[in-house]
């Protein structure tokens, strides 16, 4: 029988259908069609975001090199300008303007791309774990320095995996989007975890947390700074958040030693997802505070990585309410049973990606 | 540039970022392989919802009939529960009850399934506007007489149309959930529409279809009674609205020369988006005051209208807000050139489906 469920924070609820669909072992075979990665792993000749087409991007911002020139090959990780941005123009933003019902302000705000391999299709769950934390280190990075300009208020960093995620760039990428003012879900989630502080002095994540480990149930994996887990309300067959534990409302807070362990963590998790759910697509993003909003009592930062599996409709356009086909503690569970291929991925890992794994990992950013 | 534009009932915003992807004509030809359709117009043998498999759903709630008894073939559409159903139990309904911060409601509520017609792969841009008008009359059944159960309070109608807009069966079908509470979009719908007329006094869906009329720059199609047009904050490409001009806070409230015009407006717009944009996946869905809950002087039902053209990624999952890609008065002027492709489908119709619209008009609920 069908269950609905409650986002303890943002109170937004879910439908748990489980036979709609079945048992998670579903979603490990993928239909053929689905598949639109090209089979080549060093794509360079039309993609930009390969080695030697550095010019085929706007100059790049920032990038983690070993002494190589600006916008040349020799880059591990390169920040550029998103070429075709969803905010662009430069601050401090003009308000709102009306005319008559219809509100609009001019598109304040900055979009930029971070390239997070040189190799075209590696998966992100199958690169080395110092790429992994160049990637997180590089978050971190532009987190901060956006948070310099003032007139940006909040900075959004997602990635979208495959084309059935919104990917239109097979190459591995995340985006940034600093933006003069917070949006929909972060005003709900800050509004409704500060309501809940001011009536029970607690961090609601602090305490999500402290229940989903007393519970055990959906936790995924863990260690002394992080937790990863199959949110109680989970929207989707497999949907996953990585919280830290230590309390920070901003990503900003973290330190060097987290950063590790978070690039360790998102590696685990999207390698699990892949191998055991046959490379879906997927979206995963970050909600902070917003920038320059440090140590809030009642906030805290996390990374919800949302596979898509199975697909939205009418329903959940209009109402937002989403129907989950598989009960989280089950879709927990089967991740769980199965983490153990990413510790063999670990170990063959040198094997892999040498290239990589052996370069010096000094540098600095340009 | 990219620009900023705000919902004027929700206050939810949009990013228009016409740069990303170009001009409407864009979205004429669409990839060979989202293309999923079957060829086959009648397609019986394993399809649950064609003629003579009527014993593969569960026994029918109502059908439109001309004499043939239930459950057997000769329906014009039929209307039965859904066999995986999102909300199942009978009400009155326990309240939602708490471990810990761990919220939740066994699934009350009821799930329907709406046969639109028995050809398997017709569009229902293409079915004769009579077969139309039966679909519309079939949702205000369903409606009203889901109005009489106490235990509920809102339904959701809405429509799926193709696998990459949700559909797992593609002969075509509406849903219907009820369910015992008001979901978020609703609550917020209500919330700001009740505000607004308590600050300003005035209906704010009224208000926006005056100024909507007023501009011209998006409306596709008005007369009377109803008016299409693409929303100012447009959250996709090629969204449409449908509104009644009289005001009505529920879809029971609407009579049954309404009726007619809405079928005869659901088609046009549907029969113009098939034609233009070859044929994308797109949703609808009907919103309503909660049953029962009729002549709210701020509320004013409306269908939503979603062609799924691009895909949301991780920014519109994290932040709320979506980014369009196409000027929502270009998106219009491109329609409303080409609304005259559906004058022609008119002409031919009773030549393509004499079997429908030759059938006599009469016939009771089953």
């Amino acid at each position: 029988m069908p269950e609905y469920r409650k986002n303890s924070i943002t109170g937004d609820w879910v439908i748990i259908a489980a036979d709609r669909a079945g048992r998670p072992e579903t979603f490990c075979q993928r239909s053929e069609n689905k598949k639109v990665r090209s089979a080549d792993l060093d794509k360079t000749a039309e993609c930009p975001f390969c080695y030697g087409n550095e010019d085929q991007t706007p100059p790049e911002i920032v990038a983690w090199r070993d002494g190589s020139p600006p916008n040349t090959p020799g880059w591990k990780v390169r920040v550029v300008p998103n070429k075709y941005p969803a905010a662009s123009l430069k601050g401090p933003p003009e308000p709102w303007t009306a005319k008559g019902v219809f509100q609009e302000m001019a598109g304040y705000g900055i979009h930029e791309v971070l390239i997070e391999t040189p190799q075209h299709n590696r998966h992100p769950g199958e690169l080395s774990l110092h790429q992994t934390e160049l990637i997180i280190k590089s978050y971190f990075h532009r987190f901060v320095d956006l948070a310099r300009d003032g007139s940006l208020m909040s900075v959004q960093i997602f990635r979208n995996h495959g084309r059935e995620a919104g990917a239109s760039i097979e190459h591995p990428h995340s985006q940034l989007v600093a933006l003069p003012c917070a949006t929909p879900v972060l005003l709900k989630e800050m509004r409704e975890a500060q309501r809940f502080y001011l009536e029970k002095g607690r961090c609601p994540y602090c305490l999500l947390l402290e229940e989903e480990l007393s519970s055990g149930a959906r936790i995924i994996i863990e260690d002394e700074s992080f937790v990863a887990f199959v949110p109680y309300a989970a929207r989707m067959p497999f949907e996953l958040w990585i919280v830290p534990r230590r309390h920070q409302s901003s990503f900003s807070e973290i330190n060097e030693a987290e950063q590790k362990v978070m690039a360790l963590f998102v590696m685990k998790v999207l390698h699990v997802i892949k191998a055991t759910l046959d490379d879906p697509p997927y979206n995963y993003y970050l909600h902070s505070a917003p920038l320059r909003a440090l140590s809030l009592p009642y906030y805290h930062w996390h990374l919800e990585i949302f596979p898509r599996v199975t697909v939205p409709g009418g329903f959940e356009m209009g109402t937002g309410v989403y129907i989950n086909v598989t009960v989280p503690e089950e879709a927990a569970q089967f991740l769980r049973e199965r983490k153990e291929c990413f510790e063999k991925h670990a170990e063959n890992s040198n094997v892999f990606y040498s290239g990589v794994t052996q370069s010096p990992a000094g540098g600095e950013f340009s």
